[in-house]
C-alpha cells in the first residue's frame, strides 16, 4: 500500500478527536514493524497528556510484547501509588512524561526499522511532554512519514531533529487532508478563539421536536461540551426545551458556561440549565461581544441559524458548522435555508453520519 | 492489528460494488505477505469477471514484483490479440480464466506464508472461473480468514479444500457484518428477484427539482442502471422532469427497460427516455406484476415513496432503499414521511454521503 492508505488512517483517527484536544492540535500516527505490518492507529485525545506519537509507539510495543503493558503497569502504579488494571485509559489518564520515559527506557529496539507515519510534525520542544522527534530518533525508526509541517514556532524542527539523528523524514503526504486537520488550531492560535455552530437534523431536514441523533452522537456532543469555555444557545430554545446542558453523558465533572442569546431578561429560573454547579450563566444580546475568546460552541436551532445568518458580522465569525445527520425521518417541518457549506470533513457515528462544514456563501 | 480490522477492509471495498456484481454476490479480500503487510485490498466487480480473491491475488503479486504486470500483459496480449497499456481495468475486461492460469504459473511462490481474508467462504467449483479455494492452496497461503460460510450448495466446501491443503482456515471473522454484505446475493438466489428504491435528499430533507447529489453518485446510480433487469419510475416524474434515464455517465451501451407507473397511458413521445435504443418501455398500472423477477431499481421521489407507502403489498417487495444524502441545502419543503428504516451500511461518495436500508415499518 501506498504511504498515503496509512497516513489516512492517521487522519481518520486524528478527526474522531478533532477539537477535543483543545488548545492542542488534533493529531494521529501509525507505527508500522519493519516488515510493514500495522501496529497500532492512535491520536491525541486531551492536552496535556501523552500525543499521538507517544500512543502509538507505545500500542505498538504492547502488540510486540505481552509483558510490555504488565511491566508497565506495575512500574506505574508503584510510581503513581495508583490502581490501573489496564491500560485503556492511557490517553487519559496516565503522567505523559512517564509514559514517555517508560518506553525510553524499555522499548528494547523492538521497533528498530519501523515506519511511523505522522499527520504533523513531531514536536522538537519540551512542553508539558517531552519532544517527540527524540523518542522517534531514539527508538530507532527507520522512516517517518508527516503530513502537515509544524508551523508553530516554539515547537518546530522535529523533522530536523529526526533527519539529524538518521531517520528518513518524508514531508507533505496527504499535505491538504493534514493541514485542513489543524486548522482549528491554527485559528485558535491565531485569533485566541475558535467558534463552532452544533445542529442535528433528521434524515428528512427536521432539526427540531426533541432528540435527534443516536446517543453515540450526543455522547460526542457531551465531550465538545466539556472542553468548550462556553455554550451559547437561543432564548427561544431555553423557553421551549428546558434544557440542561450539562455533560451528563460522558460522566464529567466540568459543564460550560452558558450564554443566553435572547432580547428578554425573564427566564423560568427552575428550568434545568440554571442550577447545574460551577456554572456561570448570562443573559444578553451582544452576542458578538461572547464569541471573541477561547473554545465557544452554539447548539442552535433552526430560529437560532437564521437570527445569525441574517447578521453577516456574527456569522463571520463562526468557523466551523457541525452537523449531525441523523437517519431517521420525522414527519415535520424541514429547516429551510438559504445558506450554502463545504464540508471539511464527514464520518459516521454508528447509523448516523456527521460533518464539519465551513460556510461557503451566505 | 486484529483479523477484524482487515476483514474491514474487505468488507468496506465489496460494498462498493453491491448489486454491481449481480448476479454474483459482493465480495472483498484482503491479501498480507507471510510478515503480516497489506499488499492488496480489492472486490468483485462484475460477474464473468475475476473473482475477489483472485484480484487480490493478482495486485499483491504486481505489488511483489515490478516485472509481473509487464510479464502479464505480453502474454495477454499475445493470446487475445489485444493491445492493453496497463492492468487497470483488470476487474471488468480481463478474461478471467486466463489470469487464473497466468497466476498458478508465474506467482514463484511470492505469497507463500501469507494470509488472505475474504468476506464469503472462496469457492470450490468450477463456473465460469476457476475455483478460488485451489488458488489460494497453490499460492501456498498460511492462513486464510473468512467472513461468511457459503451455504450456496454448488459452490460451497472452499473452507474444506483449504484446511485439506493446509491452509489454516479461520471462519467467522465479522460474520454479521459479511452475511449483510451478501443478503442480496441471497435474496436473489431465494426469490429469484431483488428490488431496490433509490432516493436522493438533501441536506435538509429536500428530494425534488433537479439534480439533488453529486457526480460521484449519479455516476453509481447509472451503473446500477445498467445492471438493472427494469428501472421503474412514477408517471409524475416522467411528466414533471422529462427524463432520459440512461447510462450516459458511464458510458454504458446497455440502458434499462423502462416500466412507467401510471394510471395514464398518454404520455409525450419526445421525453428523451422514449428515444433511448434497445430499450423496451411498458406503462400501467399494476406496478406489483413487475416486481416479480430480476434486479428491480425504483428511481423514486416524494410521491413514488407516499404511494408505494399506502399499498403494504407493494411496499414488502421492496428489499432495499438506497438514501443518497446530499449535503447541499435546497430551500424547499422536505419530503414528510412516516416511514422507519434500519441502516444497513452507509459510506461516502465524495463529500457526500449514501446509505442502504431496509424498511423497519410503515
Amino acid at each position: 500500500m501506498q504511504d498515503e492508505f496509512y497516513m489516512n488512517l492517521a487522519l481518520q483517527k486524528a478527526w474522531k478527536n478533532q477539537l477535543l484536544t483543545y488548545p492542542n492540535p488534533a493529531v494521529g500516527a501509525v507505527v508500522l514493524d519493519n516488515a510493514g505490518k500495522i501496529l497500532s492507529i492512535e491520536a491525541h485525545e486531551k492536552a496535556g497528556f501523552a500525543h499521538a506519537e507517544v500512543l502509538a509507539v507505545f500500542r505498538a510495543l504492547e502488540n510486540s510484547d505481552r509483558n510490555f503493558t504488565l511491566k508497565f503497569l506495575n512500574s506505574y502504579n508503584k510510581n503513581f501509588n495508583s490502581n490501573f488494571k489496564d491500560t485503556k485509559n492511557l490517553a487519559t489518564e496516565f503522567n505523559a512524561n512517564f509514559i514517555y520515559d517508560f518506553i525510553i527506557k524499555n522499548h528494547a529496539d523492538k521497533l528498530k526499522g519501523g515506519k511511523i507515519f505522522v499527520t504533523l510534525e513531531p514536536c522538537s520542544h519540551l512542553g508539558k511532554t517531552p519532544p517527540c522527534a527524540n523518542l522517534i530518533s531514539a527508538l530507532k525508526f527507520k522512516d517517518c512519514v508527516i503530513g502537515a509541517k509544524d508551523e508553530n514556532k516554539i515547537a518546530s524542527g522535529g523533522a530536523y531533529i529526526l533527519n539529524k539523528n538518521g531517520v528518513n523524514v518524508k514531508l507533505g503526504v496527504c499535505k491538504n487532508e493534514a493541514e485542513i486537520l489543524i486548522s482549528p488550531f491554527k485559528k485558535w492560535q491565531k485569533n485566541g478563539k475558535f467558534v463552532f455552530f452544533k445542529l442535528a437534523l433528521s434524515a428528512n431536514g427536521v432539526a427540531c421536536g426533541g432528540i435527534i441523533s443516536n446517543e453515540k452522537s450526543r455522547i460526542f456532543s457531551h465531550k465538545l461540551r466539556a472542553i468548550s469555555d462556553l455554550l451559547i444557545i437561543g432564548g427561544n430554545t431555553v423557553r421551549t426545551d428546558r434544557p440542561k446542558l450539562d455533560t451528563r453523558l460522558i460522566s464529567s465533572t466540568k459543564n460550560p458556561n452558558i450564554f443566553i442569546f435572547s432580547h428578554l431578561q425573564n427566564f423560568d429560573k427552575t428550568i434545568p440549565l440554571f442550577s447545574v454547579p460551577n456554572r456561570n450563566v448570562e443573559i444578553g444580546e451582544n452576542i458578538y461581544e461572547k464569541l471573541k475568546n477561547g473554545l465557544i460552541m452554539i447548539e442552535g436551532g433552526e430560529n437560532f441559524l437564521r437570527e445569525i445568518k441574517q447578521n453577516g458580522k456574527i456569522c463571520r465569525q463562526i468557523d466551523y458548522f457541525l452537523f449531525f445527520h441523523s437517519n431517521k425521518f420525522k414527519n415535520a417541518q424541514n429547516l429551510k435555508i438559504d445558506m450554502k457549506f463545504n464540508q471539511i470533513f464527514s464520518s459516521q457515528n454508528n447509523d448516523e453520519n456527521y460533518g464539519w462544514y465551513e460556510i461557503s456563501k451566505f
